[in-house]
């Protein structure tokens, strides 16, 4: 029975068998594996505040390090080997450990718990996580930009909103121990400094029991795709053989298996797709969140597939979308033939506003030469002076300089509006942001 | 350029390249696969309507159906190796049932889509998986019923819902091609009896478009394992030391790496847990359907995920809760030392009513008498006859028979209620009801 | 103080007084004064229970159902006046009847509790809205399926599932008292009779901690909107400029406060919206459920707002979609004029198949025709034979009879597709089927 | 036909009439009223601003400034009739205005639209509500503080999060026209100072069409109610009769209808069921978001009753929960009666770490003493000292310093811990931090 038990780390206590779906179930190496660097990373750290609070000595710390070495080694080379038993990533770090050094790997636990440990791992690989995100995400907005996009705004708030939560990723839970805090006057800004995080959990009970972080970069990735999804929305109409405004390339477009004219936008509306899929995640982490008590639950243990899966897919879709966008066609004889008169009845109101006439008054005139239009079923540009000043004594021949789509567009010149010298300064608002935002840490 | 090309189903027409993050995000074999027997069957049907249809001779017809028993042997062995190319399992399935039969092979995929294919190999699986489900809940049951537990009431309600969604999912798509019919008056009515439906899809478009099916199932499991989080909530609180009511076996408890004493009732944290999971991929799903245009989009390639984690995810708890239901041990004696008079203060104002009057007054001198013990700081069954009367006359030496818990529990006979009478005749209730399920076809 | 507690039910123990905001935070009667008319119904059934178990004396009975029925009165006419103190409406309900009878109304309350009150209540509402619904389901699908829509296919299985739901809700929970049954020798079967339930509930802790139906409908309601949704989108997509395939009546267009020419399809994108709307609904109730303890907890009091919102949209929609589609406009020939030679590949390649040539290979060579017409720039139908020839020398002149738009959709008549004679048949199937929904119950 | 539409904003255009149904289906008045303070704010900032262009004159300006406050005192002494043709707050507004002042009113509505209006309102409004909450939440804070919860961790956070939201919410759209900006030189940085917002959005296309603001402070909302969640939890189970740790005052306790002596943590169920109803809203609209096409649609308009039901909801949880937190009774002898020896093995294993074992190897020992009194029956701190060395030869008659439930606190002094000296502190740290947030802007 020991023997069967040996190696899990609750070690002398337990008589009974566990059910061997009830191991599986419990288990998370099939997945927290992915944090074996941090996990290191965070014991490497941890036995250098244990030689200084005199829990090791020095020459156990440096058989722990070299130790700790091997370990990643093997998981570089991939070929680290997980064992039965080995049920989190900690668990088979440390085994693996004891194998190398022997009993001295016993003393790298002194002090901390999985709680402490797995919620500084979380955090570590995080970090990393968002900052590859946040240079995907910076990828897509310059080639946004280039190509004039508007949803490179959208995307640049996202990239904002994730530094504010690399921020509230970089705080230490390390030395809070299982609940209570750490009992062995653990130097914790040591470990900060170590392991460059930056600052230090306030609270013990709080730093092992709560996901805020996940939960805000779950949140985060919904909002995130949301905004593509739209994107995708928008270019998925735009490619459409009655739009024809964009045509995708082949790299992103596939074929059917059974008709062979078909070009599928598959790429968008894969897109489109992953909004649901990453908001799921965060609306079922949210609900394993609610109502539980305070510390740490093992209902915790779900926030790192949601996260991994998150993370994957938002990694994915950034790429995806940045070769889609950096290669599409965009068709402007069809978007130009998309123009007509009547989207110029805006500017005959303006046109009476600019000769004086209130704007609600202005709007419902503009309003009559469109049904005007309607009914002789022409083009509101073709009504003719007289029918117009049916409508309003004011028009005159000079309304022939509204029908121009150009000088349309460059009236909208105040900041933020759609004119030539708007867009511009957007787009150089956009190159002095890309170039600040390389320019951080 | 061909060559490259010449392994996916569009074939000859791309001359672009895919871009390898495209064509990861695009394939579904990662996970499809688990579908490769539904894709043969399905497969093996087909083959059987083309040749009665004309579209392939007797012998092609045998030498498809033997090249299908291949590729279904290499899969039943492990065997079966994925190629690049093979972007999904009937890409696959039809790769290398050409390289055992070479040209009829392409003959098989005539006048059908990968749109109705994929809909009737996942509801070809989700048929099998409600059957494995099905089973899993009713030997879940029958452990409750025989411990007497009030959860086996919503469970049971459960078994009848997936009887619901299981006729839902037993409907053929088969014959609706990519989204406008089949034009070789393929016969459905074979199809649907070589594959065991009850019934043929009415309308093409809506046949290959929807997945109703998959969202009612995501729905019904997160309603299946909220049930058990209730369950598993109940049994957390009765296992705190404080309440002591029940004590889960080790085989579902794991011990804390830090603290020695410490037995944690991991396995109802994790069945608890999973409730928000499950649910986050309904969630999930919908989102990706909501405003979907009709006919199939490739947004409906999220369903077959959702769908393998919720039932692996169910298909666990389903198990693990047995477990731990069959194996707790119920302290007797802390219950009943968990009985107070002040729980008999109903029955106080019930003894009123039964001597004629009003419950709303009974209830009120019920409140007062509990107002007295509670000044005076004694139990309610200790409060004199002499102080009862102060609050009403009709209050005598008779209020004794009041202050016993057994006799309290057996007044509730109505059918429902918690009388031994009442509770031994839902047990029998559950016992038939069980019975006639497993009759079931 | 007990003057101003003594309007509540809980009477004489409180000597606290509660806070006006956690008052108004407790307080349900401002939505649950909604099913003022399930509630009366429930008492008038309960009272005759308890005077066939020789609780209420048959004059008091009397008294009882006069004054129940002058509650109703009021309530009909909209003249009853809520008073401080009125938590819910059973609270109300029942001093009113006080108001009017005085003290034997005090007697209506014995061996029930509000936990078996609200829950009758909400379900005797619940079924009379789930009547309503399914009759306006009805009217839509009429109107659907007069204009041909594929959409009636996705309402029809909603109608269905609503079926289901309504079984689920229509058991009766009166008679479960609090949490353990009724003491009083009730008889259940009469108070089943008397409201017109299937079936009583089989446990009286699980019939009032439970929402399942409450739960379901939600579901239910989503995934009728979200196929609604799908429509709305197709339909904006039809009606847009490119599109111009359908023009919505003014009845559901709304102009811009700007755009003078602008007729917003605002109908169909309220229709779209209301998806989200409804399925957070759901989402939110299921997240307050899971985790709850068993029996009744006070969060499933969330129930009832999440119930009422979603029926008055669920309401508000159908009639809106109704509306929408029995008005719009189908413009025939932007539909034709979007028709085009290469959506007849697939049928180039069934051309090949109807030779012999194996259908990848047919579908391999008619995309190779469609690549040569590209690079023409030419209509898949302008290739003349001797190119074709170059692909495959199986086409001949005979190839001219591929491009005829009618001849290949009416090659589509299995069961399901799209040939006129298919289509006639799914029409006839809803007429029939509608007619057998109307003939139930 | 004219005259009964006349009341709508576009006017003189349509000649249909619109269904009653869509007509409230279509209408924001019932709840966008709520924000007719802002809506008068942000036009008496843009008429200063087309003022200073020179499309109202400084006569026009100054009567409709006169005008607006006319609107704004019929709203605060609550003497505002809306009438049917006030489909939204602008328009109830204006129509006002000009019922006031007449024909100039026409010309406030010059080159802006309901579209950078309503978006500019949202956020007035939006960033008001937050300096409430923020309010509320600090004042909860406070409470939580001076009774030493945890909990006041998690919130503080909460808080800081809400002023990363107000910066997001703080940026002005108005000037962004209903899609392409404003063609009248309006003095956008004018308008900025006026309405004291941070910034000015920087394209008028996402400017209208987005509303992350609003799915941010959805989310925040739900983290914060989730938090509050878990601390009910907590309290739930601490006033159970078996741990009794807490006691709820009368003021947040309800009694039941049926059980006299039953007091009800209903204010503790109530915020717990909160967290449900609050990310429903916010799952909802995120869904409503999915997939939309970019600029401004109709959907949209579920923003507002989304933010103001969640603005209600945790307004009231936050004053609910200050007064159930500075009302509850600690039971101190019940919180000391549940310590037990056996908690102490952590400590027992420290003890053995402290003369020189490794961790692991103590961990074991430690749980081999819970062993043997387990088997024993007896505490742990009741095993002999020769029984402790069959253990261990390490276990001295020292070991009874273990036995201290003080000391055993005390050693966790790291930062963050439990020790006394850790928890001042913390709450020291939380004052200073109040402080700090309470002399904020």
């Amino acid at each position: 029975m020991a023997s069967s038990e040996g190696n899990k780390l609750w070690g002398g206590r337990f008589v009974g068998n566990t059910d061997p779906i009830m191991e599986k179930f419990n288990a998370s190496i099939a997945y927290d594996q992915r944090m074996w660097e941090a996990d290191i990373k965070g014991s490497k750290a941890y036995v250098k505040a244990l030689q200084k609070a005199g829990l090791v000595t020095q020459n156990e710390m440096e058989q722990i390090l070299t130790g700790l070495d091997k370990v990643f080694d093997e998981w570089s080379k991939g070929e680290f080997k997980i064992k039965p038993g080995d049920e989190d990533i900690h668990t088979a770090n440390e085994r693996r450990l004891k194998e190398f050094i022997g009993d001295p790997a016993g003393k790298l636990h002194t002090g901390r718990s999985r709680n402490d440990q797995v919620a500084t791992d979380t955090r570590l690989w995080l970090r990393d996580a968002i900052n590859t995100l946040k240079e995907l995400a910076l990828q897509l907005i310059s080639t946004m930009v280039e190509r004039a996009a508007v949803h490179a705004v959208a995307l640049s708030r996202d990239v904002e909103r994730l530094e504010d939560i690399r921020k509230h990723v970089n705080v230490m839970p390390l030395g809070s121990g299982a609940i209570a805090g750490n009992p062995f006057n653990i130097d914790r800004e040591l470990l900060r400094q170590e392991l460059k995080f930056d600052s230090i959990s306030i609270n013990s009970m709080d730093a092992t029991g709560q996901r805020d972080f996940v939960a805000e970069f779950l949140f985060w990735a919904s909002m995130c795709i949301t905004h593509l999804s739209k994107m995708a929305e928008d270019l998925i109409l735009y490619s459409t053989k009655e739009f024809s405004f964009i045509t995708l390339t082949d790299a992103y477009s596939t074929g059917s298996s059974l008709m062979p004219q078909k070009k599928n936008a598959d790429s968008l509306e894969l897109i489109r797709s992953k909004a649901g899929r990453v908001f799921g995640r965060c609306a079922g982490f949210l609900m394993t969140l609610k109502g539980l008590p305070s510390t740490y639950n093992k209902d915790l243990q779900e926030d790192k597939e949601a996260m991994f899966d998150t993370y994957d897919t938002v990694h994915a879709v950034l790429q995806v979308t940045t070769g889609v966008i950096s290669t599409l066609k965009v068709n402007q004889p069809a978007m130009e033939g998309a123009l007509s008169p009547d989207m110029l009845a805006t500017d005959l109101a303006y046109h009476l506003v600019r000769k004086g006439m209130p704007f609600r008054e202005a709007h419902s005139c503009a309003g009559k030469a469109v049904y005007i239009a309607e009914s002789k079923n022409i083009h509101l540009s073709q009504i003719t002076v007289e029918d117009l000043q049916t409508v309003s004594p004011l028009f005159d021949k000079d309304v022939s300089s509204v029908w121009d789509y150009n000088r349309s567009v460059e009236q909208y010149s105040a900041p933020g509006g759609t004119a030539r010298s708007s867009i511009t300064a957007q787009i150089e608002h956009f190159r002095t942001w890309l170039q600040a935002q390389k320019q951080k840490p």
